[in-house]
């Protein structure tokens, strides 16, 4: 296994965990308060809230747990940054959200709202699949949270984009600042793909449990947070129509994508391809594509009628994309950059994508 | 592995399924409008809408996963039919069925329809496990999809049977469609079973999963059709206890016919045992008679006071259920007979049970 | 394998099971009534009905999931003690709890709170896992099923516990109860841990699996009883920062506690150790104490202002806390002394850990 020890984490990781979660509870403490006064409206977005929360878990937890010998850091890790990540995002959001003076507020729906941007983080952790440490994760988790929100304050205040809008770039932030980070943790040594990057028929079908919950729960996941019921009902219907045909898709274009006619699970589970960045694209690019293809043609169908103020719209919402875009590109360039410090014990290019260098293991012989 | 190779779908595949979802699309367009007006009751069927959703996606798909080499195929051609199934589901729903003139309707309600007629293609396809390709599996959901719309149909239009009673006659449809359409896909080369054709711990456990899901979400599937909050609540208890007490007895039984009083997982699993047809019996049919037993005993325990009208009721039921049955046997045994055709690239049985026919491995030992 | 032949269950367990079964069937018909009139309430937590369902049956069911050659009886011994529990519960409750002097009803309400007191059993089963047989867990379950029960009983009647509070014990109760019984099947060749006893990657995952349901779900577990929306919203948003903070510092003292730094995955999987008191101790006790500290501190965070009446309370709720557990470790104890009599068929340790004992497996080579 190569006589380059990893790092041993053991003075890092449980004080940077707890150095922050202490950290979390005394900001809760001092700043925030439970909301109080009649919520019921709050409690009937529990079932999705839910929703989300599975998404969120063990969705994205299975989806990354394709590689044969990372089970284990794939969805323990994505627990860990996302139970981190979505207390610091309550946080971030409440700063630079709340508008009132006294103490803010915390409910179900900031909660859900933290959820939702901390898939941002998921996103990017899977495209550094395998090269990075928790260490290095968290902090990535920290600064991703904390852009990802202010590129959502910056939409919502001077674009005037509507909050709700503003959430749902969250795959694309999330895509493009983890492409920006993972530019810099690349090692010429991956050039070539290393015995334990492969998958395996198990993890693959553990990948397909994740990502199966990943697709059915999108529904939720897209219209959650809209208020108007109309428009929720719509949301959830058209978001149904966009990933079934999605899923089509995937199937009759991986079978025409390869010599025999034959379809590469990874290509459905939308793998994210370690180092390769056409694995995000393809998981939150390519669908992404045909969703937006479909949605417009469903929004056309709709609203044949009154035409004349999309032009604006439609620009508006380029804009914003776009802006989202370069924020994520930007500082996910520079936390990469950081992210290299031999500080973060990084792991050395010969220990990548392998359980044992933050796993004790009872069974010495790992057999998946 | 023998000399002949399975045929490519290379040709096959992608176009059939593009020329499909293109059509959809287009008719979609042309003949159907998201339903406007108020919906606040579209919504209160969301939870129980994604429990069905799960139970759809996740539940049979694993629960077919456990063939061992055919975990692949089970759980990916399963999103595949259902995602085509349910965009075809709502498109003969609407024809067959919209009453009024002008564009048909689209709503989370008729979704919900749509995704639980498409179960019955689903358990069909169970019986066909192994033995059919992804194009076959296309045509047979396409045809069953078409004949149950039609069977309900008859059942509402001329036996006045109520929508939701027949929709719950999708088990029974599925089952005989699968086992007449299975009959035609006999090998005599398969009375004996093959290697391939087994299960193995971990398939067993995937399709425990799978199994589980849809065991706990089957009372969500059986209510959710239902308008009346009392007769929903009824529906949800009883068919709770209903599952308890067949999974209980599945337990005693499966111990009881085996030599040595041990517990066949397969028994459990409910594993629609292929070209076998006693394995889609066990799984609806028997916890099928001892849930209809129980439930006649719950009703009568409820409904001792007025018995007049239970023997007219009944009548119509037994009728209903018989002519479900026929429906299902015929358009099966047609389309079985269609599905033999060359032109369908049909599967070698040497070949059968197998992912490597449909699936690329990155992985060349394959070993579950 | 040893040549002691584990005791065939062909005659004991299937008449178990049946006899039961009947009891309940024949107790259920006479004594209780589908509780009827306006219930719109009783469905409106039909969502989080099925999230502690989901948590109870497949959660614990997979949890447990983690010994490499006990997966079938960890998932298939779950579902069927949980299945039969569940009815049991019903009947003890409605027999202690009804007030009135007709028949007693059954809702939504009474199934959920039986669902609740059944994970008592199902912690108590963690706790002999691989040491007790079908026959020796359904006694048990009978046992402290009807133990729990009574003892929240005397909390509701005497104490005048809440009854949601009573029923938020039932990780106590399971915990000292299953140590007691296990306390009595521990035997001296088990004090070095042999090899079936290990997990492996595969049921590892499987177990992860299964505790991040149990996670996810346990603010509905924490919050569905609550009458009071505010009170049910509050404890849904205290339950899932608890949860959020046990988990993050799972990983940061099992880094610390490990010789390298290295994370324990039976650590985190709240690894229910057999015959190893803390195993059971970790999962309920330690994360338990971590939610009580936040708890406590979200709960002097919100209501700073009126501390006087906190001492009573406090007194009260460690009273009642004190009694649950007492009463666990007595009806535990007896009850594991009765479970070693022969007539249950015990298992022989050399037998303990191994499905083969109970399943019966078509492929003779087990390899997970």
């Amino acid at each position: 296994m190569g006589s380059d020890y990893p790092p041993s984490l053991r003075c890092g990781l449980p004080g940077l965990i707890l150095s922050l979660e202490t950290a979390f509870i005394l900001i809760f403490w001092f700043c925030f308060s439970n909301e109080s006064g009649s919520t019921p409206k709050d409690l009937d977005i529990y079932p999705a809230f839910q929703d989300v929360n599975v998404l969120v878990i063990l969705g994205f937890g299975f989806l990354l747990a394709f590689l044969k010998r990372y089970g284990f850091s794939s969805t323990g890790f994505n627990l860990l940054i996302a139970a981190l990540g979505v207390q610091w995002a309550v946080l971030v959001e409440g700063f630079l959200f709340s508008s009132s003076a006294g103490k803010m507020k915390i409910s179900l729906h900031s909660i859900l709202k933290a959820s939702i941007s901390v898939t941002a983080v998921l996103i990017s952790a899977g495209a550094l699949l395998g090269k990075a440490n928790p260490i290095q994760l968290i902090w990535m988790a920290m600064v991703e949270v904390a852009a990802f929100v202010t590129s959502r304050w910056i939409n919502v205040k001077f674009l005037k984009v509507e909050e709700h809008t503003s959430l749902m770039h969250v795959p694309i932030f999330g895509t493009y600042f983890g492409l920006a980070v993972s530019w810099w943790l690349y090692h010429s040594s991956l050039s070539e793909k290393v015995e334990k990057e492969k998958s395996n028929p198990i993890s693959d079908l553990f990948s397909m449990l994740g990502a199966l919950f990943v697709w059915m729960f999108w529904p939720s996941f897209n219209s959650v947070l809209i208020v108007d019921l109309m428009e929720r009902r719509n949301a959830i219907c058209n978001t149904y129509y966009a990933i079934a045909v999605s899923a089509v898709a995937a199937f009759a274009l991986s079978s025409l994508s390869s010599r025999n006619g034959k379809i590469r699970m990874t290509y459905l589970n939308s793998v994210l391809k370690i180092h390769d960045t056409c694995g995000v694209h393809y998981m939150f690019g390519l669908p992404g594509l045909l969703g937006a293809i479909v949605n417009v043609i469903l929004f056309i169908i709709i609203k044949r009628a009154n035409l004349s103020g999309l032009g604006y719209l439609a620009l508006i919402e380029v804009g914003s994309f776009m802006l989202t875009t370069a924020i994520g590109l930007g500082t996910g360039f520079i936390t990469g950059f950081i992210l290299t410090f031999k500080l973060w014990k990084t792991l050395p290019a010969s220990k990548y994508f392998d359980d044992q260098a933050y796993w004790e293991f009872p069974h010495l012989a790992y057999r998946l």
